[in-house]
């Protein structure tokens, strides 16, 4: 199944809003439907956002419209760095090749990163472990391989019969992608509520905690998907490793530590609404935060297609090499 | 609002499923309306279900089946040990007055005990204090008062002007009854997915959290909704104090630690499914305890009708007193 494809100038974004329902595509043939897709997330994932968001530029830049398609992308999420690394590079590139060209040159180093995460990964799972994870971060996540979800893919392939524990992930359900993508793989797993988790923990039922990075920052503190920090909390009071799988191109050199992290707030309704339909009274309000941040002192270790990291330092140094 | 009557021999409820959007009451006129009525959660809320579950047995022993109606009450849910007292007070003191003045005298004696429980945690609570509370804990899990949330109604009415996080408590969504309870009490507050909690109080934004419990053992561990043993972890890594408010009813002597609560499961579609949708890919499955088990450590002080207690021995002393 194809997640992404672009043809004849129009890209083609599997629905992830119908999922696991209904399989549909929603086409753009405008930079500015590809941002609208990006924002009412017909597409999310941090690594599939910086290619849908390389074929809207190219869109724009094909209609002479370089720098309004930019503006329009970038303000389309603002927590994942990948959208922005991957306008930098259409824009860096320009003058070498056409855009459609460059969009896929994006697109194709985007899918063998996530590739190699996976096998680098795959080395930190024993045989027979039970792994939770949060959110979704396969390939949907990415459009092909994934990154947590991906490590355990390789892992799946390898014989190592991981088990998966799927958190629900409120208030979006990403969950139920994940769930879907993990039975399309056959690797057996259940699904919980967010907040069982720890007594899960607490029950020796999980052997490790990997999850996926939205921005990663100098000091190696980095934002992911609301619910990640407690995680990385609960992990480290059950003293369980806790692993972070992101594409270099996740890695963001401005922002020195978390605190300079702005977290994206989203609509309210998301919190109180169940498929349209309220659940809390009349006059109810709710806050919507999209991510959190984790402190770089949580994370066991970091992988990434360049390979195992166990401190940010050498995080970082595995950019220069 | 009256949420628990008796009368002619008859028991109402205010159904709480159909909570916030319809005020509709459910009529028990046998045991095994009221057994059904736990079971299916019409009432909720361990004091609020001991009150229901002495009217169910008086229900019995009217028709002359004590026996079948105690079995029947007990076997409605699991985990909450204020049910068997309940029961156990209707059969020990039944040689002493009518099986309805005998459920109506438990019935006062719950929410005297609320009343007084709510009294003495607002001594706990300071002006303008960001309170986050999990589960419901109003007068709907009690009947009148509630126990956690019974303590922020009495710092508010003393004109603390409290602030409350409410946790939407995954995957009932007992939250929309605890909006819908501060809406009616007009103590400001705001809904959260449960996995936003770490964020806030990483961010400053939570001064305590207080909630109720299902069942307290001897050693001070205690069973309360899933989500609770969570919360305990985060405060205690974040240096915020942690209380459990319950009435001394809830104290169950013949359990030495944690180890020993049973846990109940409930069905897997209440995860799996929202009002009645499914959300997830066929061949998904879930894992649903209802309950976790927070050890005693992680408690900075229980709060019943006789006071507040920083240790379970001293808990366990005012019990004898």
């Amino acid at each position: 199944m194809e997640i992404i494809s672009f043809r004849n100038n129009s890209l083609s974004l599997l629905d992830q809003r119908k999922l696991p329902h209904k399989e549909e595509y929603v086409k753009c043939k405008t930079y500015s439907a590809v941002s609208s897709a990006i924002k009412t997330m017909v597409v999310r994932g941090a690594p599939a956002i910086s290619v849908a968001a390389a074929y809207g530029y190219a869109l724009g830049a094909l209609a002479g419209k370089e720098n309004q398609a930019c503006n329009s992308l970038l303000s389309s999420r603002p927590t994942a760095v990948d959208l922005a690394n991957a306008l930098n590079f259409m824009r860096a590139n320009r003058t070498r090749k056409s855009p459609v060209a460059l969009a896929r040159e994006w697109e194709s180093s985007v899918y063998e990163k996530c590739r190699k995460l996976g096998l680098h990964g795959a080395k930190l799972i024993r045989k027979n472990s039970k792994i939770l994870t949060h959110c979704n971060t396969g390939p949907l996540a990415v459009g092909k391989y994934g990154t947590a979800l991906g490590v355990i893919a390789a892992a799946h392939k390898s014989g190592k019969k991981p088990f998966v524990w799927v958190k629900e992930t409120r208030p979006r359900f990403q969950g139920a992608l994940t769930s879907w993508e993990l039975g399309k793989m056959r690797i057996p797993h259940k699904a919980i509520a967010d907040s069982a988790a720890a007594s899960l923990m607490a029950r020796g039922e999980v052997d490790l905690v990997i999850l996926g990075a939205d921005r990663i920052c100098r000091n190696g503190d980095f934002a992911n998907k609301i619910g990640t920090y407690d995680l990385a909390v609960l992990a480290h009071a059950h003293k369980i490793p806790f692993y972070v799988a992101a594409p270099s191109s996740t890695l963001d050199s401005r922002l020195k530590s978390g605190n300079s992290i702005r977290i994206e707030h989203r609509d309210e309704k998301e919190v109180l609404e169940l498929s349209g339909r309220r659940i809390y009274a009349k006059g109810t309000h709710a806050l919507n935060p999209a991510f959190d941040v984790t402190p770089h002192t949580l994370v066991t270790a970091y992988i990434t297609e360049n390979g195992i990291f166990r401190s940010p330092d050498a995080l970082w140094k595995s950019m220069k090499a």
